[in-house]
């Protein structure tokens, strides 16, 4: 492999994708080739599973069939996009990978740890990022900069607060077991603090 | 649980959908309450994702994505449709279960046996048909029947005489293993013949 495989995490409203965005073109300015994936989607067969998912008449979607749906979606991204553009030298910046399935459908919807981790390694063949930034921030926080985008909220935005509370607190969990992948970026503050923070900490992986 | 549950395995065109119309027929005309699923599909997320798999377009689907399409399906049927028909005490006849991904994604494509065992497990929670009703033809007869039907072949009907060889002796060896579980019934006669075999088994099972 000659590429960097990064991947951006976070609650929604956290900012990840704004700062994915400005690292991109960032990285594009200094000569990086670079490609941006957002997950569920990025393949056809991922992006009807992602109308799938966001439905809203979805509702009585059993939990282990919202989990295979995300790893069906990551498998046919993994093989189809992201392995190719690695090996042909791309840094991949990845809008959500394994760790949201850990801390959404594990510590969220409360799926057994052990069994969301060996659906993501059957899904991912085992390839795992080189660094994950996980931009941290209160529920309540994260939820309120979501409700001033404004738009429908989605199946996924409509969780209780209770339930995010349990995501964000299940990716610190995450984050302190693998101190050697994960960046714990602060993203309570300004764009502009996030992104020098982010700019900074990016620097260590480049090539 | 009070039902039982009964699944209809085979190759497309091995007549295992008309046998199991005959025999919800002849059951409720004997007082049976009965419930007939067919896989992928019967839920709200199964008929999507069942599009998903059978649209021609979508050529390049990873193998491992597939099968956690078809396991994902599998969640929610089984949560959502047949564990409360059983817990009620309906007999329900499927019309494709765990079998097909072990025979199709498993022998078929390739997959590891084992990792096709384990999705299963997870997407059923375990849940095991009671009898399993082999309908076995030589993939060459299969195929023709099918052609006889016309229409147009969807994605999972497009594969290869070798795949469908695969599929076949991968059946004949589930079936070996287990014994107990298993009926093979040979679907070579014509539909009546066929018919009356199937019925003389499925007195055994009924309560």
């Amino acid at each position: 492999m000659n590429g960097v495989f990064i991947t951006f995490e976070g609650l929604d409203g956290c900012g990840k994708s704004t700062h994915l965005e400005k690292a991109d073109q960032s990285l594009r300015e200094r000569g990086y080739r670079t490609l941006v994936i957002r997950e569920p989607g990025g393949t056809w067969v991922g992006e009807r599973i992602r109308e799938i998912l966001l439905d809203r008449s979805g509702k009585g979607m059993d939990d282990v069939a919202e989990l295979l749906l995300f790893a069906s979606a990551r498998s046919q991204i993994t093989r189809e996009v992201i392995l190719p553009a690695l090996e042909a030298g791309t840094v991949v910046l990845c809008d959500r990978y394994i760790d949201s399935t850990v801390a959404y459908q594990g510590y969220g919807r409360g799926l057994d740890i052990g069994m969301v981790s060996r659906i993501n390694e059957i899904a991912t063949g085992g390839l795992m990022p080189l660094r994950t930034y996980l931009f941290d921030l209160p529920a309540e926080t994260a939820t309120e900069r979501m409700r001033a985008r404004g738009g429908t909220p989605d199946r996924m935005d409509a969780n209780s607060m209770a339930f995010k509370r349990r995501v964000r607190d299940g990716y610190l969990e995450i984050a302190r077991r693998e101190p050697g992948r994960f960046v714990l970026i602060d993203a309570q503050g300004t764009i502009g603090e996030t992104a020098q923070r982010l700019s900074q900490k990016l620097e260590e992986v480049l090539p």
